[in-house]
C-alpha cells in the first residue's frame, strides 16, 4: 500500500466538511496524487456519536487526540479543533512525533505561526495552514507558489464575511446595524457576542497571518490598528453613494522603505473597484506586487465545504510530499535578513477623509468645522447634505483633501467637544488606491 | 555553490520582463528559496545587441538555442520564443536532456501540453506553464495546489485582454468597434491583424489549457464553439445596461454527466457580478467546484512583468524540487481513468438570450419575429426600442426565455430571410450562473 495515512482532530463544520469531501472526491483525489489518501483516525469529544460518511467506517474514533497523533498508522495529522491551548499542543505533539500538520486555526497560526513553523522545520515536517484564512479562497498558494517571484508591496482584504454581510445589507435595505446584526444571528451569521466579527478582530488576525507570508515579516495582531463597523449608518452609505464610494471594512498592508503601515477599519472604496463588487459573506484579497501589478482572489470566506477544500488540497500537497521525500524549507514568516521593519502609526498616512456629522442645526456650523479644519492645515475639498426634516439631529459630510491622519484626528477631537455635536464626528478613510 | 542553474530562451518581451524580475528581486528570492537562482545563458536572434541587466554581466550569450539546453551549467530552460515550431524543438530537446522546462508558450501548451507532458514525466522532469495562460494570474498554481481537493464543475473567463478593453472602450465612450479597434492598434494594444484577439481564437488556446487541468481531460482548441466581438455595436452595450447587463467575450467550460460544454463567445453577464466588473485589458476567471462553491481570480492578462513574475515563480518551484530531488508526476492535463468525456455541442445548451435586430420599419415586424419564435416554441419575454429618428434602420432588442440554443438557431436563419431585416439578427446568450 502505496497511500498516505491521515488522522482528523476535531468534527465540527470544517471536521466534518473535510471528511465529507475526502470521501465523496475520493476518486478524483486518487487520480490527481497517482495515490490514495486514506483516513485512519478520527478525533473529537462527541466522536461516537457522530455518523461518519460510509468510507469511514472501519477508522479509529477516539476522543483522545494523543491516540491520533501517536498512531503509527498516521502520516499526516489536520487538526481542526481551533482555538490557542489544546490545538498547540496536538500541532507541538504531532511535530514531535515526525508527523506533518495541516491546520485551519486562525488564531493560533496568527500568534505563533512562526514559533511553529521553526519547530516543524527543525523536525522536518510540514506545516500547512491554507484553511486558516478565508477559507474558499487558496490565498496562501497564491502567495507561496503563484506569485512567490513578485515583490508584494501593498494587500487589501475583505476577510471578515458577517461584517461585509452586515454592510452589504445595510447599505442595499437602508437598515441600521442593529436590526440587521439581529437577523445576522438568527440565520447564524454571526455570533451571539459579534464582536470578533463586528469589532475587526477576526479580520485582525488574518490580516497579520496574510501580511507576515506577503512580506516574509513578523507581524503579530497586536501591530495592527483596528476600528468595527458599530457606528456605521445607513446614511453613510448614502453619502458613499453620492461620492461614488462604497463602505467596507478593509484590511490594509503597506510596505514602505521605513516599515509597515497595518490596519483594519471601514474604509470608503471606489464603487468602480473589485473589492467594492464583493458582496455579502464572500471574501477577497487583493495583492499589489512591484512587477506584477494588481491581482484579485475572490471566494467564500468561511463554511465547512470552502475550507474542507483548503484543507484537502493541503493534505494533498503534505502527501505528496511524504511520498517523495521531505523537501528543503524555509519559514514563510520570517526570511531573517529581511525581518528589519517595524509596524508604523496609521497616523503618518496622508489620504482623504470622509467626515460625517450630527449636529443640531443652527447658523455658523460650517464656519465653526472649516476654522478649526484650516488651524489644522486639512483643505475641506466637498459639503454635502441629503434632505433632512429634523433640525435637532442633522447629519450632513464633509470631505477633506489627502491629509496626514494625526492633523485630522486632532482637528476631529476638537470638533467633537463643540456644544452643536450630537456624537463625535465619524471619519473614515478613503482608499483611492483601490 | 548549491544554486540553481537556468538558461533563458527568447529575450521578447516576456524574457526582457523575466530577466528584470531576476535582477531585481534577486535577493528576495533567494531568501524565499533559501538558495541562490544564477541565470548562466540566454540565447535570442539579437541576443549581441541586447542590454542585459548588470547581473548578468557574466552569461553566455548565443544565438543557437542548442547551446543553451545541452550546456552542462544549465538545470532548468525557460521557453519564452514562442510559436508552434522550434519552441517544441527546444522543449523536447531540453526534456531529453533531463533539464526541466518553464513555458510561457499558449498555442504550443494548448495543441500538445498533454503530449508534452508525458515526455517530461517519462524524464522525470518537470513542465512548468503557469505563464502561458493570463499572465499575470496564477491560475495554474490555483488548479494544482490551492484546490486541488475540489473537482471543477464549472470555469467562466474573460481571457483576452485586448477584446476586453475594446468592449470596455465601445461601453464607456459609445464608439463603434472599427474606430476603438484602430485606437487599440495605434496605442501597441492589439496587433496589425486582430484576429486572434478579437475573433476569440487566442481566448479559445487558453480556455482550452483551463478547462484540460480543471477537469483533468483532453480538450484541444478545436473541441471550443468560438464567436467573435465583431457584430457588437455601441448601441448593444445601451441595450444590455437597460436589461441589467454588460457584454464581455467569455469562455465557458462546463462538465456535465454526459460530457462537457465549451465556448467562447460575447455573453451577456449581470452587472453586479465579480465578471462584469472586468474592465480594461484585465483578465479573470471564475471557478465553480462541487465543494468550494464559486471563486475568483483577477489580474493582468499579459506584460513583460506580470508574465515574467509567472515565470520566475514557475523557475523557484522547479529549482526547489531540483534542490530536493524530482517528485512523482502525475499529468495534468489526463488523469487516464477520469478521461471518458466528449465535448458535446454548444446548442443543446438551454439559456435566455439577447436578439438584436436592425430592420426597415413598417407594421407587422414584431408579429411576424414574435410568429417565428412561436413556431419553434421559444418563450419571447421582452421587447426593447431605445427612441430613434430613422425608418431606414431601427434597432430594437427582444429576450427569449431560457430555450436550447438549436431551437432559436433555427429560428434566427428564418429570421434573418424576411425581407425588412437590414442585417442578420445578432443573438448573445446570457448567463444567469455568474
Amino acid at each position: 500500500m502505496n497511500e498516505v495515512r491521515v488522522g482528523i482532530v476535531g468534527l465540527g463544520n470544517v471536521g466534518s466538511g473535510t471528511l465529507a469531501i475526502l470521501a465523496g472526491n475520493r476518486e478524483a483525489i486518487e487520480q490527481k496524487l497517482g495515490f490514495p489518501l486514506r483516513v485512519t483516525a478520527v478525533c473529537s469529544r462527541a466522536v461516537h456519536t457522530k455518523t461518519l460518511p460510509e468510507a469511514f467506517a472501519g477508522v479509529l474514533r477516539t476522543t483522545d487526540w494523543r491516540e491520533v497523533v501517536r498512531h503509527p498508522e498516521v502520516d499526516v495529522v489536520a487538526e481542526l479543533v481551533g482555538g490557542t491551548s489544546v490545538a498547540r499542543q496536538i500541532i507541538e505533539a504531532a511535530i514531535a512525533h515526525g508527523k506533518s500538520v495541516v491546520t485551519a486555526n486562525k488564531e493560533l497560526i496568527a500568534l505563533e505561526g512562526a514559533e511553529l513553523w521553526d519547530r516543524a522545520i527543525g523536525a522536518g515536517i510540514n506545516l500547512a495552514m491554507e484553511a486558516s484564512v478565508a477559507g474558499g479562497i487558496p490565498i496562501h498558494a497564491v502567495l507561496r507558489e503563484g506569485i512567490s517571484g513578485d515583490q508584494v508591496m501593498s494587500l487589501w482584504g475583505i476577510l471578515n464575511g458577517t461584517s461585509n454581510y452586515i454592510l452589504t445589507e445595510m447599505e442595499q435595505r437602508g437598515a441600521p446595524f442593529d436590526s440587521v446584526l439581529r437577523e445576522a444571528q438568527g440565520l447564524g451569521y454571526a455570533e451571539a457576542d459579534p464582536s470578533a466579527d463586528v469589532d475587526g478582530y477576526d479580520a485582525r488576525s488574518k490580516l497579520a497571518i496574510l501580511a507576515a507570508l506577503a512580506f516574509g515579516e513578523r507581524i503579530r495582531p497586536a501591530d495592527i490598528y483596528v476600528e468595527g463597523i458599530r457606528r456605521i449608518s445607513p446614511m453613510d452609505f448614502q453619502y458613499a453613494r453620492k461620492l461614488g464610494h462604497r463602505i467596507r471594512l478593509l484590511c490594509a498592508a503597506h510596505r514602505r522603505d521605513d516599515g509597515f503601515l497595518l490596519s483594519v477599519r471601514p474604509t470608503l472604496v471606489p464603487v468602480g473597484s473589485m473589492l467594492a463588487s464583493v458582496m455579502g459573506a464572500y471574501n477577497a484579497v487583493m495583492v499589489k506586487g512591484r512587477y506584477g501589478a494588481d491581482t484579485l482572489y475572490y471566494g467564500r470566506g468561511a463554511g465547512p465545504h470552502p475550507t474542507g477544500v483548503a484543507v484537502v488540497s493541503d493534505l494533498m500537497r503534505v502527501a505528496r510530499e511524504i511520498r517523495s521525500g521531505s523537501p528543503e524549507r524555509v519559514s514563510p514568516f520570517a526570511h531573517e535578513r529581511l525581518a528589519q521593519h517595524q509596524p508604523l502609526p496609521v497616523t503618518i498616512q496622508k489620504r482623504a477623509f470622509y467626515l460625517r456629522f450630527r449636529v443640531q442645526d443652527r447658523p455658523g456650523i460650517i464656519a465653526a468645522l472649516a476654522g478649526i479644519l484650516a488651524e489644522k492645515r486639512v483643505s475641506l475639498d466637498a459639503v454635502l447634505q441629503e434632505p433632512c426634516d429634523t433640525k435637532d439631529d442633522l447629519p450632513f459630510v464633509i470631505t477633506v483633501e489627502p491629509t496626514r491622519e494625526e492633523a485630522l484626528r486632532e482637528a476631529v477631537d476638537r470638533m467633537a467637544g463643540l456644544d452643536f455635536m450630537v456624537e463625535p464626528p465619524l471619519a473614515l478613510p478613503m482608499e483611492p488606491q483601490l
